[in-house]
């Protein structure tokens, strides 16, 4: 058993994504001693995977080891370690790396993809959650670009050239652009053997728009521009099935590809030992309005894992960035308030925009009540982003591929380091 | 089959490394067909496969896509394959991706770990002669020293801190003098409950000096700059044997660790359907003084794999970029002559020099006759291997992490990704 080092009260965290890291850095010299717990040694700016998926970004740019963001927290311990249980009796975290104590709990284990018990989707679709799944689906995608190019069978090489993107929301807007972009500047330059083939890119969604969480007119612009680019676009239907081969929409379309990609949902990622009772729509925990687990006195859950549903909120917060970092500022304070026997503040979010990008020069964003598409929006999708990735050789190596990237038209990441097995559908674990 | 697409010459070359590209590229604008094939689809700069290991620099940063190296070469095309056999009675390559005819053959495939049949050595110990197993060396470091904070048995403590670079040559001495960086300038930063504890490096070498193939000069300083860095050396010893926690070596010594890197030799990747007898030591297969394979007409072999042993030089020449790359160019002229029926011209080997970096400002170089260590040696390797890296991308994002890595000590790339199974010793499939 892993104890508390000293006199003050621990906090353990769960999850080194937005949400925990703001709480512990927002902890600094406060105190508590900090134990933060997460599967990775690193953090993930997830809003870039999709460039990592395509080739633009390396995947290490986006990643930042957790250790090198806390050097100088004193009051911050850090242990990679994969949660298997929570025990509410005991104050307890269990792990592969070991138990640990806490005196307060922050679930920040954010979100995973969401195949809504299709174990067939699950099974033959690609996710991209992390850096790993964003690599895998590179390497599937250049290996059939490469099978492509030697195929003799016309069918099947119109299947390895037929991407799907199956999910209408900013990570599939980004991805099926960025896939356009990639048929448009590289695929002649690299593949001149597939130059005059038929490279197709489909996105489907089952809402009536794009982007449903944007304003009317981002909706209208993505899709637009999305159009312009030669991406097909299905609204208002679903998927029903995809067995490596076929996929089937539910309007009675078939497309025959070997590629898929799964953006069409999240569930919160809960840690076994949470009751099934406060688990509420979309897998997240239910919290109140300081954050609190419901039934729970020294727990709390913050970010995608977390659901503040009220009567006047029956929705809850919108599972982006924006969120999880506020609720990890707004619960620092409020767990040192708890620690003095202070009154805590509810959590009110403040919503600072939204914003997808869709290719070169492409983007639409909604900050407040102005809702602004194309050149600028793309200047400042790329500023906010950047600004945002954790350490200045990320931004400086991020901001570089981007630069080359502009005025190339061309990047040097589309390397199959880890080719994907598309037998089992995971990672090949043998070194080539 | 896949067969040639025009009156010219088909010239197919097996491997992207240093001789294989070189080649390629000088046969540009030449009245032949190329066609190149690799497993991997980008080139591989192994002389930093170290620092990829020990998490200086991002994987990604040292490979660069062989498509893109020839975007704008008319008569050349690239394949993706995995060569299964050679077929010289058909002139056919067999390969995964279909079957290559050629009228010139040029196997180019270098050379791979050589465990020298041992097979227990084989499984527990730690290859680097591609990024995945680089990748593979780092996320097992990386893991073993988060093992070692939590683990509470002293013993297994010690052994996840003690690293064992087995070779002596410029790979092991670049690896162990980075793992004993990291301990210097990381170790306390992002572990600091590692801070006072004995984190060892030794180095086992066969040969009575580190550094063999260098001048004497050379092979004492390296030794003194890695004994100045606190690495073990033993030298005219051997390993005997290493289960996965007792390394023994033939002194009767023994040394219980999780972490064997194994760098102690390599055997040329023969493709199958090479007559065994001109197989040379090494697994190198036996060539003439034009690198034309013995007993062929049409097929010849350059690089690591290749061995041109004659009375004069009975060892043949080292296992080195720059024999590669020299034997490239000049194959490529002798090609040419060979279909003009022209004469042709012996290989002749122009040692340019060798130089090995142990640390920050230390390094080891023989210039022809010169002989320098230190600051400029390090300065000069540096320049060297920076203008060697493919495309300008790779130089900028190699040059920024240096520089960075320079003044603040440290470095934004030890993540594990793809997580190294201990059990199976191979990266684990699933996607964490």
């Amino acid at each position: 058993m892993d104890k508390k080092q000293d006199a003050f009260p621990r906090i353990v965290i769960i999850g080194g994504g937005f949400g925990g890291i703001q709480l512990a850095k927002k902890l600094k010299n406060k105190p508590v001693e900090i134990l933060l717990l997460d599967k990775h040694n690193y953090h993930t700016f997830q809003p870039l995977l999709y460039q990592v998926a395509t080739g633009v970004l390396e995947g290490d740019s986006i990643g930042f080891p957790i250790r090198r963001i806390f050097t100088h927290q004193k009051n911050f311990t850090f242990h990679m370690a994969m949660v298997q249980k929570i025990n509410f009796d005991n104050n307890t975290v269990i792990a592969d790396a070991g138990e640990f104590e806490y005196d307060y709990l922050v679930i920040a284990t954010g979100a995973n993809t969401n195949f809504f018990g299709n174990k067939e989707l699950e099974h033959f679709t690609m996710p991209m959650k992390n850096i790993a799944e964003a690599q895998n689906l590179r390497s599937l995608m250049l290996q059939n670009l490469e099978k492509a190019l030697v195929t003799k069978d016309k069918a099947e090489r119109d299947a390895l050239l037929t991407f799907v993107v199956v999910g209408g929301g900013p990570t599939g807007v980004e991805l099926s652009g960025a896939l356009s972009e990639l048929r448009e500047y590289i695929l002649c330059k690299d593949y001149p053997g597939l130059c005059n083939a038929d490279m197709k890119v489909y996105l489907v969604e089952g809402k009536p728009v794009l982007l449903g969480a944007m304003s009317p007119q981002a909706s209208v612009k993505a899709k637009q521009f999305l159009s312009e680019m030669d991406v097909t676009i299905f609204n208002s239907v679903h998927v029903e099935s995809y067995d490596g081969n076929m996929l089937k929409i539910d309007d009675g379309t078939t497309i025959k590809t070997r590629n898929v990609f799964w953006a069409a949902g999240v569930r919160g990622e809960v840690p076994a030992g949470i009751p099934p009772e406060i688990i509420a729509k979309g897998s997240r925990i239910q919290t109140d309005e300081i954050n609190r687990v419901q039934g729970c006195k020294n727990v709390f859950a913050i970010g995608d894992v977390s659901a503040v549903i009220s009567d006047a909120n029956p929705a809850g917060f919108p599972g982006v960035a924006q969120v999880a970092l506020q609720q990890g500022k707004q619960l620092a304070k409020n767990l040192i308030n708890i620690i003095n026997g202070e009154p805590t503040t509810p959590f009110v979010y403040t919503d600072l925009g939204t914003m997808a990008t869709i290719g070169r020069n492409k983007a639409v964003a909604d900050l407040r009540r102005l809702h602004f598409q194309g050149f600028f929006a793309w200047l400042l999708w790329m500023f906010v982003h950047l600004m945002s990735l954790a350490g200045f050789s990320n931004k400086a190596i991020v901001f570089f591929n981007w630069a080359i990237g502009y005025f190339t038209r061309n990047s040097d990441n589309r390397l199959i380091v880890h080719h994907f097995n598309t037998k089992t559908m995971m990672t090949d674990p043998v070194a080539r």
